[in-house]
């Protein structure tokens, strides 16, 4: 039986997630491939509802631990309602952030504890793992200055600029840890070529597919 | 430093717990006890939030792992925010359900693996435990008759009575496992002998403070 591929796009606010997201979705598309593009924390009505819990801002201080098992409780959600469905059909999975972004913000940015991200990754995925995670990289003081142009701050796009710059490097160290899946794109220059670049990655697939 | 008492009342619908913990809650004060009064899921705005998604009727079915996660979630938050604290002043917490409705509910329930409740537990809990359990027990069709002569059922009220009835087995287990900390409590005779035997409960565990 033919499966489905997963494809996740990182990077901190205000890489260009959505206009390469967009990129993605159409340049499969016009492959005539089943694609479902949908988004974490969410991609499912109980789901999006947790994102709004964890995205308002509050006066509460939040327990790192509740804002990572709300995290895991949407995946575990969306997983089985979205993503193992479409990818046992055949489809192909475009999701806007996954379980990196958990390890680069909850990890990296908030300090906490590697090791219980990962058993919670193991509870909640199994052995689900994106097939191609398209990393769009940039210095935090330029990420920031794109996404403040943009809209009002979320919960999390509130944070400081040295916490962006420990997500950014979070996820530097698990590209580097596993190049086969990650692949790092410069978000710095002009659109058309971060394009051409998302879509060299995406040719890298196509030949893993050929294998 | 002196720390608090942390007593938990559990069991099904229509058992009489929030009657039982009205009198639980008048007899700690009026031996002049700081005495903090709290509910699980629940028991501060976010865990309340969080209370509210998982009892809410709805359309889209739920990932077991989800409503585990949603569950350890909120208590993570009540314990960082609310249930820690106030031992820590001191004050005795007084607490409708706790983790044993997890392995009761999810584990008994569900028929989740007790094994995943655990290891959560420990994530979330570290070593807090309560000091003392209460649980009404009443057979599931005895409890249903009394739950539905109230209200309107939630999501967990609308289980069949078979569902009910592996709930109160899980709970009378875990009692039997650890018989120090809990005490069983026959709901099914007139209020006044329940709350005897509650009394007696309340006794045992000033006797475990006086050793």
């Amino acid at each position: 039986m033919s499966t489905g591929r997963f494809i996740t796009v990182e990077g901190i606010e205000g890489v260009g997630k959505t206009t390469n997201l967009e990129f993605i979705h159409q340049q499969l598309l016009s492959r005539g491939l089943d694609v479902v593009r949908t988004r974490e924390p969410g991609g499912t009505p109980l789901a999006e509802s947790i994102r709004e819990l964890l995205l308002a801002p509050r006066n509460e201080p939040v327990a790192e631990m509740a804002e990572l098992l709300l995290m895991f409780a949407a995946r575990a959600q969306h997983i089985e309602q979205c993503i193992r469905p479409a990818l046992q059909r055949g489809a192909w999975v475009l999701c806007d952030r996954f379980t990196d972004a958990t390890y680069a913000y909850q990890g990296g940015g908030r300090g906490l504890d590697q090791s219980r991200i990962a058993q919670l990754e193991t509870l909640v995925q199994g052995g689900l793992r994106p097939d191609l995670t398209i990393l769009l990289d940039l210095p935090a003081r330029q990420g920031m200055a794109r996404a403040r142009a943009r809209s009002m701050p979320d919960r999390f796009e509130a944070e400081a600029e040295v916490f962006f710059e420990r997500v950014r490097d979070s996820y530097l160290q698990r590209a580097a840890a596993e190049p086969q899946r990650f692949a790092v794109i410069d978000a710095a220059p002009p659109l058309e070529q971060v394009q051409q670049a998302v879509g060299q990655a995406l040719a890298r697939l196509e030949s893993i597919d050929a294998c």
